[in-house]
């Protein structure tokens, strides 16, 4: 298997974007992507987009965004797994040039999530879960998070407060990031004091809906080390992708997630590096429960212990693990196909020493986790500056 | 790279299935390919689909399918290129194997395209061209392929009558198959005496609407001979893919198909092969327009000679080059996330010798071009007898 690395990223405006289009978004990221890179030219392109059918009734983006981009005749490739359609974008884009059927890889996410109504939103995102045994009673994913969050707080003793330190931490993150949606500092009291959603969780711990795209672009290590200019090569050395069964209902536990686990063991054991190696983590906090579950499914911390992560500070820019040090979904956005790619740009940026005021001191691997539905599917990225 | 081969294929029932859902019908192709292979596990899985969301409410197929095949666990990923999805997810299934990522792989496509009213699948499929440029202005595929077959008609004097005999032929093809949707024969004069959809093309010029699914498992090429049982191996030789301008008016000709034209001289490049070394070609005739276009465009025959290769005879069964000896998209039927699949499934089942009735005498090598929208993305397969 040939080795990958990262040599360009590049992010679209994030947040309620009213005077762009999917197209308009997807090709500010993919230009800045390539931009960064030093290139005006790619082999293949991937576009990871949840489901740009319901949002604004265009399929067939590969075509559609080649074109857009004057690089019709390429290649491109769209995939699609719910949320973590972007991660899996860039699964597909790394097995291109890991077989040698590419040398360079555009992988990109986009999602265009502000043209619809608010019903016509909650309806698209729950074509992620099960239409048959979740939606057809109603659930919805604030609601089916919120399930898991009281069965953590039964089974661990994991508490409100904590919960929303979680979000506290990713907008203190966040108001760091110029690209985040959300740049404002809150309180734990702000978030426990917020209009409700799905009890316990209130509009605080939900991630925003968000229009965005993200790129990056991947080459064979070799050609990576010629495009390199003098900063560090970042190398993707683990990847791993795993399922679960996709109804909340169908799970022995709701309090763990083993898809998450899995991709996590399976992109370790690629890598040849375990959670102890890791510097800094992007993880799909798509509600802040997500998050503590995510730590703790990754083998960051002990099962249990994943409410005290962020409020002991562990977790926080400063602390032993940053994660999030973006701003996360919470505060940075979540344009849903994009999300996995920018964890990747945001891990990037950071193993180049290139993130400003939210720099993570002497970070050399990095990981990302992003996950579909309630954790149904899941990738895991295990990125690390190439010796 | 590693190489590839095909160790088991399956088909669901195909047609107007009123009484399975797509769960239901993807499991049937996904089983049939796995007792087909002698298997009961996979490391991967791919699902080609083109709009799952628009048809039935549904993403994430990846999960679900897993989840529904009792593999929950497993990473699976959806892909998506329109009525080109199925020959995507062949593609990304092959770099996942060839690149070491997998050593075996369910690749599969599906679509369940009648629980709709006509007038949103019509909406649906439309969803493959550009929604700013071509539906906005109410272009549907009928139309956009009926001004192609209007081109090529002044251009190259191409008749009536041609367009028809292709679908004659591949009705005539489709009746030896027990896996067709129609498998009785009609006459140049049923064609053109049809009800007509968009001039000069009759609703038998016309792929029909079906659900369907189909399903084959790949293997490292090492595997696949321990799998083989006596029969002969099966290997993928060469892939290629490539994309066009989105919009037919984008374009510098209505009477070819780049796209077509480059995947198939990257496959052939990859396989170290030319058009005379095809001995069957599997093709996407949506309309009988296309598969004109496509055999020229693939350089199965002279530019403008396209028209007269099914009226001659030499692409009917016991002809020279025998084309869509399954009856094609045609007479088979067109589950649109399905076919790339079901089309390597023929070729597969016809290098193996087990075509029954439909049998090409002698084939080893053989050909599939999948594509979408009007071309716009195209790939290319090329698969032969592994010596």
């Amino acid at each position: 298997m040939r080795d990958v690395a990262i040599v360009g990223v590049g992010l679209s405006r994030w947040g309620e974007v009213w005077d762009a289009s999917l197209r308009t978004l997807w090709t500010e990221a993919a230009l800045a992507a390539l931009d960064d890179a030093g290139l005006d030219r790619v082999d293949s392109i991937t576009v990871g987009s949840m489901t740009p059918g319901l949002f604004v009734g265009q399929e067939h983006l590969g075509a559609l965004l080649a074109d857009e981009l004057g690089m019709a005749g390429v290649p491109a490739t769209r995939v699609e797994s719910a949320c973590a359609s972007g991660g899996v974008a860039l699964k597909v884009g790394f097995a291109e040039v890991a077989a040698g059927l590419a040398d360079i890889v555009l992988v990109t996410g986009v999602e265009k999530m502000t043209d619809v109504s608010g019903d016509e939103c909650t309806a698209a995102l729950a074509a992620a879960a099960d239409a048959e045994l979740e939606v057809f009673y109603g659930a919805t994913f604030p609601g089916l998070y919120a399930m898991m969050a009281r069965a953590h707080m039964a089974r661990w003793g994991t508490t409100r407060e904590q919960l929303a330190m979680v979000a506290v931490k990713n907008h203190r993150h966040g108001a760091l990031n110029p690209h985040a949606q959300y740049r404002q500092e809150i309180t734990v009291k702000d978030v426990i004091e917020a209009a409700k959603v799905a009890e316990p969780l209130t509009i605080l711990d939900c991630s925003p809906i968000t229009d965005g795209a993200a790129a990056l672009v991947l080459a064979e290590i070799g050609v990576a080390r010629k495009l390199a200019k003098g900063r560090p090569i970042v190398r993707v050395a683990g990847v791993g992708q795993a399922t679960d069964r996709i109804a909340l209902q169908s799970r022995a536990d709701l309090t763990t997630l083993p898809a998450t686990t899995l991709a996590a063991q399976r992109a370790f054991k690629m890598a040849d590096k375990g959670p102890a190696d890791v510097h800094l983590a992007e993880v799909h906090d798509c509600f802040t429960i997500a998050e503590i579950v995510v730590v703790e499914a990754l083998g960051l911390c002990k099962p249990g212990e994943g409410g005290c992560q962020a409020s002991s500070g562990r977790t926080a820019l400063g602390g032993e693990l940053p994660v999030n040090p973006s701003g996360g979904l919470k505060s940075k956005g979540h344009p849903v196909g994009a999300t996995g790619v920018a964890q990747a740009v945001e891990i990037t940026t950071q193993l180049r020493g290139a993130a400003g005021k939210r720099q993570v001191k002497g970070a050399r691997v990095g990981l990302t986790q992003n996950m579909g539905g309630t954790g149904a599917s899941t990738v895991v990225h295990i990125l690390e500056v190439a010796s």
